[in-house]
């Protein structure tokens, strides 16, 4: 358990580490920050920095050396860092869960072995596979990269005329899954957290709206049945304990609804704090990003109760430049990232509404 | 108007200092603190750090020039380092603000001055004359040094049988007040913002228990009648309105009773945030640190609406021990700020609850 006082290192400097560093400081813990890129919004906020590149032994060394603790706010850490900086350090979440999620065909077959519903998804290493893989779950289906892929990247759309050679050449003929197009009703995500003794909290499920494959908006709660957020809350209970996760976590799933009623598939792991919970920092008791540092440093975790329907909005791009108007609503909580240029598909900042219930 | 990206610069490296940052970052803007220990807790969450006396011109220089404007956490900032940063860029609150609170004879006397009840007192520059003042005012009275005192520093109590010989050698023989003793029933604080253009937004009235001459306790709403509210907050307009204040300051008030019902005297300003409004964080809608940080770049205030009942209690010294269980209890907002020892009589953090209205 770490002490008021000690040092948490956060690989990462963007604004998920910008706003775990302003989580923790409340609770006396400093931040120290290990990015390769000098001008990461974390920067500004964290009591330590290491400007250097994830493979640097000798930077990484002493970063390991300097803190009680080490997180990350991205799932793409690569494996030898990880494995580098745990065998000096504790690292939490375990890099055993980033593995477990960094490769989308591991991570669906992890999810299918657990007994949870997936889309259809087959593994895709050739464009003969793919041709195959396509015969079998029909059109439309999406094609993913295996690794690396977020916001929309590394994916392409087969429908029906489309040519699968152009989708394996759209994807860089990469290691990759096709899945099942999944005609869902809504987006929802459940951000969880687990302590180290194993206690798990949930937020409230928050359904999501995209635009060009980057989130728009979350409202919580999400307009489901209450059996339908109780079995989503239990299925993301089951990954988290059964990755045996200590920090915070978000899994994304489609809505779907037939005859029956409606039903959750899981689409995927965010082994991290989660776009579609930053609503946390006024909205709930706790945010996601204190319940994070919480865990990661042996605390006991926080109460995740409510405080009224949200309604959160990314700032992406030029959306930012609305700052001042959004400045001078009162019932705004503006939130922007340090970040300088606006460029298009960037993640500028967040604004929360929290009304009452 | 200072702009996302801008920098604020902030005199002073403690507690203050540290969640005006808090506040600021999530606005996008940059702090840089200025102080003369090495070892502030403000250092461990800004952009920018200068360690330096306020009397060195030379760093003085550079962080002017570093920065958009200059605020400062503490009121005895030296009159000629406020005047020198004044000259090379604009200083919120201005610097004549702290010159009418920094001597408790010319602040009291600008009070009584705007018409607000303040306790009797004289002026005190010797033996004979703190012997007049005691047969004027009678006794209790309390003897208070003109300048640098703060939690009961620089206070003798001049009760029956008290000889003023030894309370004058008390408080130094330096320039000092006496003041008649108050036979308040409850002291008060009015946490008030400022901006640019001169609207003024209050936080609700706070009530405060001191121990040891060191705030213990702030509830809120403070139990007096509604009107003795509304007069409370009207003199803090006043004095925020006379002042030209640009940012928080807190006024510091005694209720008595008598037969004529409640009334409001002040006792002293505070021209900066202010430890009695440390529960908006989690308990307004609008910090006071995140209302300081707007004031002084120009920005419209936030809303100060309070968002349940308030109990905040300050960790004194060994209080700061029991973080383990305060961290447990979910009900309990933890601030700790950084510091090592926990000596008698430091801040150490406080502790905010927020109830349902």
């Amino acid at each position: 358990m770490l002490r008021p006082g000690d040092t948490i290192g956060i690989l990462g400097g963007g604004q998920l580490a910008r706003m775990l560093c302003l989580a923790a400081a409340p609770l006396g813990l400093r931040c120290h920050v290990y990015a390769p890129e000098a001008d990461g919004p974390a920067f500004d906020v964290c009591a330590e920095r290491t400007v250097a590149a994830y493979d640097d032994e000798a930077a990484l060394g002493r970063f390991a050396a300097s803190v009680g603790v080490v997180t990350y706010e991205f799932e793409n850490v690569p494996a030898e860092t990880a494995a580098f900086l745990s065998a000096r350090v504790p690292v939490r979440p375990d890099p055993a869960a980033l593995a477990r999620t960094q490769d989308r065909f591991v991570e669906k077959s992890f999810l299918r072995d657990l007994g949870l519903e997936v889309p259809g998804f087959e593994k895709v290493d050739s464009l003969a596979e793919l041709e195959s893989a396509v015969a079998r779950l029909g059109r439309p289906a999406v094609l993913k990269t295996r690794r690396f892929g977020y916001d929309g990247k590394g994916q392409a759309m087969i429908r029906e005329g489309t040519d699968p050679a152009d989708a394996w050449a759209a994807v860089g003929k990469h290691p990759s899954i096709l899945e099942a197009f999944v005609p869902f009703v809504r987006e929802v995500s459940v951000v969880a957290a687990r302590s180290l003794d194993g206690t798990v909290a949930e937020f409230d499920l928050c359904e999501n709206m995209h635009r060009d494959h980057i989130l728009a908006e979350t409202i919580v709660p999400a307009a489901v049945r209450p059996e339908t957020a109780t079995a989503a809350l239990a299925a993301a209970e089951k990954i988290a304990v059964a990755l045996g996760y200590v920090g915070v976590l978000a899994v994304e799933m489609f809505i779907v609804e037939d005859g029956a009623g409606e039903r959750v598939l899981i689409n995927e792991i965010a082994p991290r704090v989660h776009n579609s919970g930053h609503w946390t920092i006024e909205g709930a008791r706790t945010s996601q990003f204190a319940q994070h540092i919480r865990a990661v440093a042996g605390w006991p975790l926080g109460s995740p109760e409510r405080l009224g329907r949200i309604r959160m909005l990314n700032l992406v791009g030029r959306d930012a430049d609305a700052w001042p108007e959004i400045a001078a609503d009162p019932r705004a909580h503006l939130h922007l990232y340090g970040k300088g240029e606006p460029r298009r598909g960037r993640k500028m900042g967040h604004v929360t509404h929290v009304d009452k219930d």
